[in-house]
């Protein structure tokens, strides 16, 4: 983690449904939290509404570049059509940082069925936006905002891609604080798995009657189960 | 489901340990299997071998032509280096069958990482060879071959794509009948997620100390749940 005591986040596009459930858990485990948005007025309502319901003032809101000026991490909750121009306006204010893509690059009109990007994920598409000097991972698009805006554990576990260690480190450790159970799913090549899930799971959603599809990670400790396998 | 009573599904490829597992299970739960080999000996010791652990003769072995035109339904487990090789084999014996892909597309020498071919994916690959009279699906990649070839219930659930419902429907039969949990995800454009789903896991095997990870769905059913959101 980095030196300081308390960490500062951005959350682009924060004042979605995603955006304001990560903001919540992250705020109650005492991060710092500004949420951006291209309409200013409406980060603050949001940043507001989270603080009341947290009894603390944890929670800023301003426009997209001034929360990723003044961020050490940078969340990215956008509707794929605002990914790109998103990222753009705020390119060199995440230089030296992280950005977390939560972004799923999904047709509305069928959103059921993956919808790759010529760059393989959204994430990469990211990657090549922002550079060398921006560290990117992909997280948290399978879980759905309803679990996240509500106290409690979270059924569905968090799959962490990243261009590099010290990212996937970071994002594992904010998964956690969030009081979500992550796993290293390796580099960004292999985000177009945890992006197309989510259209997996929209589908299981519909078509075997559910709702919030989710994911858990199976599997035995290595170690502790002897002459299992 | 077909109108015969009991369906003969072939296993092209069906000597390796992924293979053997489906084999045992499909066998267990009454349906003829023809293990197909390149080296036909192999298959039919296979066969053999399994016959002698149910106690029955469910199971033959033979080449993968011969096994791929007796059967209702074909199962190819190969190595992704011989995907391509194997299904030309069998391309005209399979005209008005179900194939059900379960190949990852995988580099040896980097398994943790996605390697996705130019059609999007093995099964996709796999429908381009095979035209417009076969049916196929993709499914079982995620479930280890430990789990398949002991009794009892795995912990890892199926996504089953298919490029028909009459196929994820068969499939999704052919799941249950093996004792696992499948789920409908979507159309053959879905199968990257599955097949590098494998990566994902493998690297989570690696990188977490487990063995044989895999997934489980979460979700409440509808209805089932009023109230929770």
């Amino acid at each position: 983690m980095s030196d300081r005591l308390i960490l500062t986040l951005a959350i682009l596009g924060g004042t979605g449904k995603e955006g304001q459930g990560l903001a919540y858990r992250w705020a109650k485990a005492g991060y710092h939290v500004v949420i951006g948005s291209r309409t200013p007025p409406k980060a603050e309502g949001v940043a507001q509404d989270l603080n009341e319901r947290l009894g603390s003032e944890m929670v800023a809101g301003t426009g997209n570049e001034e929360a990723a000026a003044v961020c050490d991490i940078a969340v990215l909750t956008v509707p794929y059509k605002a990914h790109e121009a998103t990222l753009k306006g705020v390119k060199d204010q995440l230089a030296g940082k992280i950005l977390v893509d939560v972004t799923v690059p999904i047709d509305p009109s069928s959103p059921t069925v993956l919808a790759q990007p010529e760059a393989g994920s959204a994430a990469q598409q990211a990657k090549a936006l922002l550079g060398a000097e921006v560290q990117v991972a992909a997280a948290f698009q399978n879980v759905s905002h309803i679990h996240l805006r509500k106290d409690g554990p979270v059924p569905c576990d968090v799959l962490v891609c990243a261009d590099s260690d010290d990212a996937r480190e970071q994002v594992l450790q904010l998964v956690e604080a969030a009081g979500l159970v992550g796993w290293d799913a390796g580099p960004l090549e292999n985000a177009v798995v945890v992006e197309g899930l989510t259209s997996v799971l929209l589908g299981i959603n519909q078509r075997h009657q559910m709702k919030h599809a989710g994911i858990r990670i199976t599997g035995e400790q290595r170690g502790d189960a002897p002459g299992s396998g």
